[in-house]
């Protein structure tokens, strides 16, 4: 595999973090915006991310929620209802003071010190205060139950250390917020919720993820329970995909969300939020970007299929224009992934080498090069993203006829997107180790040669309080966190790696982002 | 007609102000959220907002522009470089100047004084100077032009009065910006952006407009030349529905957007804005309400026919809620308007009645009312919601067969996208008023008993510098602004009725939202 030429400068193998940061920007994704923690997204990641909002969009709709929208500004005061809401918040929030500029003395813009606001407003890091207001005026009687809302909507939080796609000052998400007559339908939801997450991840993204619970010190401020998805990035890092949260009646009880119950009495309502975000984005680049760069999934892909023709500025260009033409009409009315092909005939000017490669490291999971010669053949040059070189290192084109490349394509899109799946799985899967017995044994783990040792499978008693602190100290002083307690895990027997006490249930271990 | 019992307590014709408002809340589409200026917006408001999104984003993308996202924090030294901008915006800015709370000696939260911004950010009221910053990152040759994006996003203005979907601090929109080579290139754009939104309005909202150029004095902060799409509400005001501007050479020398010439020369990009917003839907509300509520035109309907199932709770149910199914399933395997018919069974409890006219209120274009006698004869009732009343002052219902009403339904919306259009064009068409040739004419026309006299279209010598405020004053005088320079309008002859000088052009003037 020596003599490849990859398309990017770093390798994954070598570098992770830089791969990561190449891949960003010869996909053309985003970039560093000059505003401190904020990125542009750009067309091709923009594109990626409307794909992940129609189809998650889909999937919210399809369990009964409506969408909604409410106000960027938050009020101090709403902070002060929930104790552990704000304590999780208060260091990372934007805070509007003022509602006008002035020029000073030297012309320089400064905020008018005349149009300071009585109570400053937080640009919202989240919505449950805000929507808990709306929900305590909507709901009365056990008759509006449950109500189920979700809002797309930026958020900004005031990170120090950021990182694009991954953790940024402002982010774009949806935030689901739902209400209950009780613990079990909120319960209930919160895990719906995170199973929409699954399938997206999983079917959409092709991100194979964990489900499971949070172990208490992970929660959500003011969550009772906080449940996730975690995917496993290609240097055995753990990321958060996405969360869902059982709040118990701790944001009823600070918004004042009541209810006539069918006994005529009054009583708090149950509420749920759950969330993801732009993040998935960085999720899918580290799962299957390669080091000739992105590949995406054929169902978020905004084009599955990218016709290149060999232009070489004759007048032969027209007759391969109106053949790459016939081409993509007949291409886009093929269906592939319960939808409409999406297909690009790529006119723009430039060598079709060069706009080979542009596309290779974007990820369009389907390249269709056409030139005199295949027009002449009846052919096309077909290149797999997910299957670029040949055993000689050279890209592994394939030439079916042009006639069978309509009834081709949706298919293999199919076992494309199929592919990519199996791949990050199986990957996965390897790169999880079971059998960890004690600390040692973990600290000597994570302290081997492995660049990338993965996730572990362990059992724990299920500390709480201070001797979860303990626990969570002595992985910290490894780098390692609780992932989650996955959902449907084997039983567990023997003790407790941290405590020495009977074992209560399997989590994983891991570095994370 | 006086037998009639409207659904609303307001009448368009005694106070607009009081109807407009309570179609909002009897329709259920937005309601104040408490945060000053900033409203909630509704599943039933928020799915309009949707499909007008969708519509209008396919129009955009028809055109050539990719999507993008900028932040929403603009450093404050980005408005120091084009004065007439932060003149125009600096008024009303919602400024971020701390990234911590703390809670002060009495536990009250407060902006934390020790992460005090060392330059405060703006929350974008239009994001001309930070796209700028991107697009003078993106531009080297003329190779890379045009430049054609977009982005969907909220945006603030801090308004002092505000009214919901039409004037709020927040607000949700499209902006799009583009650079190009010339002037005349850009100008081409301007006003191929503002036949898409011509096209979305008439078409899509059924509302129609008047495209045209704005005067000097209304010209967007910064721009060269600001054209509009003006519509007339049902009480004879205009309501600007969407801009369009050419920005020359002014936002590029802000922000230093140059291109390598064709020549080899260094030159500054023409660029382009343009955009719409959720005040559309406040259009929509004035231009097709009526004394019974919202009437939403079919294209941008989130449910173009709901099904009302007579439930008695009885074992019965189950079959009629059978038979509705049914129907349903056949009424949302048609299509019309160019997409998949959106079909809503609605089973919540409730009784038939009620149900019937929440609906109403809330303007489905059909609802198909299905008891147990329909049932029995094979039959649905029919409403139609453009023609709600029949000759006795009772609901007009029809009643074809169920099995008729596949067939029937897709037409019948199409004909209600075009009733509706054609009613409010009948409307407007019948409110200018022309022929007035002198000031004292028009002082005469806007001080009559005409409750809402609509527009005048007069003729003007196209005064400019200090004839125009001059002009501007006397029609401020009258509660009276000039809307636009209507594109294509007939020649004129005679004089100017501000300054008996040769008349330029033809001006529509009016009072407006």
């Amino acid at each position: 595999m020596s003599n490849i030429r990859h398309a990017l400068t770093a390798r994954r193998a070598d570098d992770f973090a830089a791969w990561y940061q190449e891949v960003i920007s010869a996909a053309d994704l985003a970039e560093e915006s000059g505003v401190r923690g904020c990125m542009v997204i750009k067309p091709w990641g923009y594109g990626i991310w409307e794909r992940i909002q129609r189809l998650m969009d889909d999937r919210i709709k399809a369990t009964g929620h409506d969408n909604c929208y409410f106000p960027i500004f938050i009020p101090l005061s709403n902070f002060e209802r929930e104790a552990e809401h704000v304590e999780g918040f208060a260091k990372e929030m934007a805070v509007v003071t003022h509602h006008r500029l002035i020029a000073d003395e030297n012309g320089k813009l400064i905020p008018d010190p005349a149009a300071k606001l009585e109570e400053p407003l937080v640009v919202r890091p989240t919505s449950e205060t805000i929507i808990g207001d709306a929900m305590a005026r909507w709901i009365q009687s056990w008759r509006d139950l449950p109500l189920l809302t979700n809002q797309w909507a930026n958020v900004v939080r005031w990170e120090m250390r950021t990182r694009m796609f991954l953790r940024t000052s402002e982010f774009l998400w949806q935030e689901g917020h739902t209400a209950h007559e009780n613990a079990a339908d909120a319960k209930e939801h919160t895990l719906r919720m995170l199973e929409v997450y699954r399938a997206c991840a999983e079917d959409d993204l092709a991100m194979p993820v964990i489900a499971g619970e949070k172990p208490e010190n992970e929660r959500f401020p003011g969550a009772v329970e906080t449940w996730s998805i975690e995917a496993m990035m290609q240097d055995g890092k753990a990321l958060q995909a996405g969360t869902s949260h059982y709040l118990g009646t701790n944001f009823a009880q600070a918004s004042g969300i009541q209810y006539q119950n069918r006994e005529g009495g009054q009583q708090y309502c149950h509420t749920t939020s759950w969330g993801t975000s732009t993040r998935l984005i960085g999720g899918v680049i580290m799962t299957h970007g390669d080091d000739d760069g992105l590949r995406v999934p054929p169902a978020i892909a905004p084009h599955q299929v990218v016709i290149l023709p060999m232009l070489r500025d004759k007048p032969e260009d027209e007759a391969l224009l109106a053949y790459c033409e016939d081409l993509r009409a007949a291409i886009a009315g093929t269906s592939t992934l319960g939808e409409k092909t999406r297909i690009l005939l790529d006119k723009k000017p430039g060598k079709a080498a060069a706009k080979r490669w542009d596309w290779v490291r974007k990820g369009a999971p389907i390249i269709l090069e056409v030139g005199g010669r295949d027009m002449e053949n009846g052919t096309v040059s077909l290149l797999r993203r997910d299957r670029l070189w040949d055993a000689n290192g050279k890209p592994d084109f394939s030439a079916p006829a042009a006639s069978d490349a309509t009834g081709l394509i949706p298919g293999l899109l199919e076992e494309i997107q199929q592919a990519l799946y199996n791949e990050a799985a199986a990957r996965r899967d390897a790169n999880i180790t079971r059998g960890i017995t004690s600390l040692d044994e973990l600290s000597a783990f994570y302290s081997g040669d492995a660049k990338y040792p993965g996730w572990a499978e362990v059992q724990w008693s299920k500390p709480t309080g201070a001797a979860l602190d303990a626990v969570v100290e002595k992985l910290k002083a490894l780098k390692l966190t609780v992932r989650n307690v996955p959902i449907g895990a084997e039983p567990v027997s023997g003790t407790c790696i941290f405590t020495g006490e009977p074992a209560a249930e399997r989590i994983y271990v891991a570095r994370a982002y």
